[in-house]
């Protein structure tokens, strides 16, 4: 995938690229912190970056949870991330008219698990010309993301990874299902999702729950068998955060973990 | 639920009522045909009845999937058969901008699976004032339907029911947890979907295959634990169905089974 | 499978058989009053009665769980059951010995879940003439259990059900999968446990959980798709049994059930 | 775990260990051919080793399936192996009386996975004082394996362990959890069992399926989350193995796959 990604640097280094930043964006002030200090790290130890960030937040359990600072103002402070650090950025849309909204801001478009399906959506995506990252359902198989995938390619383009989040297992657990992963690079490039792959869904208080102490696990696991890349959420201060606080990575712990990721890459290489 | 919708008959009836239809709405002839003989068989059995029919499937595997002859031509066909039979009617919505639209010529709206999550689109229907059914994600325990409902009630709109249509049972198979039938009674009326709930999904072809031997067998189960509605898709010749072939129940059948259904439902009386 | 039980009563009511007892021969006292009270109540509804009682607990989750009384005392209380009520009796082996060893008190021969795989252990149990009951392992197929099945019958015994009591679903809870039942019932006639199939399992104490408020639900379930018999473990006072207390049916609620569960049955008949 | 085995080598290596052997023990030939290739391998790696194989089958789908060349033979077959090469010997028990029938023979004594609930059977196994593997139960979570392992310490021996063996995901499927693998590491040593986690089981023709194509990958995740172990059933022919032949890993191949793993591990460590 990111072969084809004007702006991003450390095109030719082995390792996987990185897809990471807040869940949401907060603020201005705050995505530009979360922004430079990646920045930092992955130029440090030559990994392809692309800025991460949420511009709505559209599938909350509750009514009542944060749903983000408005649509426009947050597209605006993810394109001047994009623009101040010369690094490509990445988005999820969740209705149709979001993809060329969403267009004129990033580089790469990314359709939720949940809304995989929704052949307007990937279409509509696919049409804008950009990137296109799908979340593998939570409810699929990994043969099943070949469907998804041809929907973008037939839609005249070939800039499509698949990003894998976990599986179902009961009501409320995920798990990771590491065959997935060279099953589904046949359709192509896959990026493990490290923070929501860890999620506890359906939990009684409609807040989803995790593991974040278990991030380094299954990191680890998806570079040894071969991940393209890997989607991490990061906050200065998680606990805080106002959506999806229970498995973002603490930013302090960033540069300690990639630095142990890139020596299994290097395992395998 | 039907309490409040004006133009059901046998609302007195101490059955379950009915949601049945063709899976798409395929072409006028076909609906009025279905829906005619629906009628007369609810009529005899004096079972309430809504008649459901897809405008537009938007969530199919393949892209090369039927998706429906024309929203609006469809969206009229249905309310032709509401004037022509006086029964209400139901149709899916995927979209928010959906949601005004469809409720022009339906009176119930129901949000489907993979959507259910979706807070715009719950809203956006809720907010039409027209009666709202929440189908089950796959991926939802029975306790988290807890916060869709409350996105309509929140919303202002009371009048909203729970269809079950199965939990994901690995890959490719999908078990109704009866269980969830009274615990999701006490956040609203449920209604029991016996034909999606019978699909295996991620079927290597990309078309979801289904189990409709069993149709019987799961039915008889939803009434006799008490559910409050029934939601069938039915056909003349299900095999030639555009869409969801694998399960629609075959119109010749449909006297039969409710006939068993009105006898097992006045056991638990 | 009944109708090869010399010793059972209401052989040809057209009602569904009964399998109930405590889950652990605590004492004799208990037992006995226990069948006493079953007896009464299925003389009653006209429900053919097999007492069932475990004389030793073989697979608990901590080594510090209540195991048993004394193998060769608690098959003595099993058999005086029998002979004070002329009752035909039930109880789960471990180990091939116990087959021979237990046949010597009992009528069936009931082989644990997690049992149903090891063949020695049910082709002894075959080989005792007596009857054989499998339970359906949490791990296997509804089809799965033709193999079973066939163990039994190709030990020349032609004696034998199968006992559903849920499915995996997550590593924490148990599902029952309704549609096994007719499937199941092409090898053997299919008893429901609605005693296990609401176990909690794999529960951080140790301590196996449950849901009993949902024991009518799963049980007219059940009833309603034709299961030929049911499995219920009961107790005068659940909460101070010595094994399974958390699903266990308060004896004083099991008349009301059986009522109820009768009246499903005659709908389907 | 391998501290205390006497008679293992390259005990100070920092690689992990490595239980491997063919399923089933068809011939002395065989057996002694597999261990002659392993050691060779291992001890060019500097893997510590112990000889693995299965005296009798017990838990076959089918009554018909190959079930061992009887018992003594087989146990006598993998004492030779030990004394031949100076290496430690592992088989798997299915009923309390063979604990001390195989210690006889063998070093480590293996605890099945259906059976690893089984009291009896854990604490015949650890009152022999020989090491004591424990596979996980297809139905447990990593947590659960606590109490299992407590039963081994309880009885007063320490050395013992717990094998991975995947988690049921569907009837028909198995995944392993690799977030369990460090949440068990804190009641004992943790080894990967690659052959078994491959299995597709319930199967509709009793003989359950595989993916081999995958070891590799479940292989290397193993091993970089950190796996004390890695247990691998592997025959020069595995297509025409009287046993497991659907996935064990043709001997031909194990050297190149162990020194892939052997570079994943250093990377971790």
């Amino acid at each position: 995938m990111i072969e084809t990604l004007s702006n991003i640097k450390h095109k030719d280094s082995p390792n996987f690229f990185l897809i990471a930043g807040p869940c949401a964006i907060e603020s201005e002030d705050m995505a530009l912190r979360i922004a430079e200090r990646v920045i930092t790290i992955t130029d440090k130890l030559e990994i392809p970056y692309i800025f991460k960030g949420s511009f709505k937040k559209a599938n909350r359990s509750r009514i009542d949870s944060f749903t983000g600072i408005g649509d426009e103002k947050a597209l605006k402070i993810i394109q001047k991330i994009g623009e101040t650090f010369d690094v490509p950025t990445t988005t999820d849309i969740h209705e149709p008219f979001h993809a060329e909204m969403a267009a004129a801001y990033v580089d790469v478009l990314q359709i939720p698990a949940f809304l995989v399906r929704q052949t307007d959506l990937v279409v509509a995506a696919a049409q804008t010309g950009k990137h296109v990252t799908l979340k593998k359902g939570q409810f699929l198989s990994p043969e099943a993301m070949k469907f998804p995938v041809e929907k973008v390619t037939d839609s005249g383009n070939s800039n499509v990874a698949i990003i894998e989040r976990g599986t179902m297992l009961g009501y409320g657990d995920l798990v990771v299902d590491y065959r997935g992963i060279p099953v589904m690079q046949n359709y192509a490039p896959v990026i493990l999702d490290i923070t929501h792959s860890l999620q506890q869904p359906n939990q009684a208080s409609g807040v989803t729950g995790g593991k974040p102490e278990l991030i380094e696990t299954i990191a680890k696991a998806g570079i040894a068998v071969g991940a393209d890349g890997l989607f991490i959420e990061t906050h200065p201060d998680p606990k805080n955060a106002k959506s999806d606080g229970a498995n973002m990575l603490q930013l302090d712990l960033l540069e300690g973990l990639l630095t142990k990721l890139v020596r299994v890459r290097q395992a395998i290489l």
